[in-house]
């Protein structure tokens, strides 16, 4: 069995601890939390609540520690401060930061004879793992990465910053033409307006508001400004009836050309029912091939890059070669 | 520079040959074939051809061998005795001989510190990894291959065994509302009529014989009777014209739920101008990862399970890390 902790408990946290139940190899030892540990419910009967501050305890009790918090603020001094004493496995996502964060838990990790997978999920995890063998079999080729459809959390929570609003949740979906461009091999030059759509269900105090609040959405750079936008004004009980999922997805393609005129399409997609579960089911992965790089004595740094299919694989390596291969 | 020997020179040693000139670190140093090496000619300038029973003096001047004969009898034959004196890449396809290819080439690669790594292209290779992984994240799933829309091969040669038939081709072609009840994630039970069709281009000898041939076709044992197959007669004009091509391609769909009622589909596909083309450029990415796994002392048989996507790339890790993570 490969003892797993959990590090904070929010939305992904549930998804973690849903996947172990799906992994007989996997057992869940203990959730940490900065909250008061009496105060915390979790799913798992038998599984220990403790208090960050006693994380150390827990040190010979833990193979794989998955660490849950945000990438903005927490992962960068958490996932560095962990790999001293624990093997880790995290999902930070701050693009511009990652070689940072690389480097960080590279060197606390190496010292300690850890060994700990950084930035994994399904992008970046499963996308850049796909991105990354794609482009090894067509060098000569262009990919291009769709997101959703799907809730972005980063999108809904500044929508709720406006005055006025009472809450939101905003989609991002790609757009079928841009996809359909790309599926042909024509290598299309495509701007971010061209290639995803943004929809937004927003619930107003009043009325009165709603034009204006409209134009902040559409106007709001960065975020909005560069996107064709569409606001949508409903009730709070039809927010709640049809829009309180966190489904997400994407596509991953890329075309590329083996000779002269002979080109080939290559695509992943994912269509998940919940963000947080699926990314919670490929940490849950990562974290068994974690254990296994950690015994055979592979320490420091790892992304999804390093992993080989069979290591992320409960089926042992002779059945993968009769029924999988 | 990975240095490249071909053995053999059919229509996957041309898309082998075709890879090489795409990857920047790969050189082609010589072609091996068993007929007169003076009657055949390369695309490749600057690379040898060379009788195959000459093969042991290009043992210090190739880092790995790229096999390309047949799975039938080439193969289990030529990969344990090359993989005694060179690195090797195959893409045994004969599913229910694959365990006993591998313990023969692991031996023989063991004892003499070679690395063999076999079974790859596309279908087994790409779609193995790929059902390799998504059944690691959803265990609590199920997954689906079809093929095409492509040309078998095997399917075409079957018909052109037939009496009064002057040439043919066989596409294999996946059933949409199959295809679409697997992504909708109902999981269901498909019998092989309702996953494939075959439609069939055969050019008859007569027309008298055309009833004749069409039923011998439909009826046939293992090809043909499993299916529903459709049988257009045209004439070798046409069939020059139209069918000419070997493009291939096919979908691996898992479905899975993470906890009750959350669902998620995980799609792979690959649409190919030519099969033999795009299967060459897998075997020349999984060249460059043996000949790294060798030069690291990782000895033995190898699959694509065994592979990091690192290890397949041509590009540095730091710039993996900043522009495909």
């Amino acid at each position: 069995m490969v003892r797993i902790g959990i590090y904070g408990y929010g939305n992904l946290a549930r998804g973690v601890e849903a996947a172990i139940k799906m992994n007989d190899d996997m057992e869940l030892v203990a959730v940490f939390t900065r909250r008061d540990p009496a105060t915390l419910r979790i799913a798992t009967e038998n599984a220990a609540v403790v208090s960050c501050n006693d994380v150390l305890s827990y040190k010979d009790k833990i193979d794989v520690m998955v660490i849950c918090g945000g990438s903005a603020t927490d992962l960068p001094v958490q996932t560095p401060a962990l790999a001293e004493h624990f093997n880790v496995v995290d999902s930070f996502d701050t693009h511009a930061k990652v070689e940072q964060h690389y480097n960080n838990v590279d060197e606390k990790a190496k010292i300690n004879g850890k060994t700990a997978l950084i930035s994994t999920g399904w992008d970046p995890g499963m996308f850049s793992l796909n991105r990354a063998i794609m482009s090894a079999i067509l060098p000569n080729g262009k990919d291009y990465t769709f997101w959703g459809k799907g809730v972005s959390q980063g999108h809904s929570d500044a929508i709720r910053r406006i005055k006025g609003v009472v809450d939101a949740k905003q989609y991002t979906i790609p757009v079928d033409s841009a996809l359909e461009a790309v599926r042909s091999g024509a290598n299309p030059e495509l701007t971010t307006r061209e290639k995803h759509v943004r929809e937004c269900f927003v619930v107003a105090e009043s009325v009165e508001d709603q034009p204006r609040i409209e134009k902040e959405i559409k106007e709001m750079p960065n975020y909005f400004a560069d996107y064709d936008t569409t606001v949508h004004f409903i009730t709070l009980d039809e927010l709640k009836k049809n829009h309180s999922g966190i489904p997400h997805g994407g596509f991953v393609i890329r075309s590329g050309a083996t000779s002269d005129g002979v080109n080939h399409v290559i695509e992943y997609s994912l269509k998940l029912d919940s963000n947080p579960e699926f990314t919670g089911s490929v940490l849950i992965a990562c974290a068994r091939a974690v254990a296994r790089l950690n015994a055979r004595g592979e320490i420091g740094c790892k992304t999804v890059f390093d992993i080989a299919p069979r290591d992320l694989s409960a089926t042992p390596y002779i059945e993968m070669l009769r029924h999988t291969l």
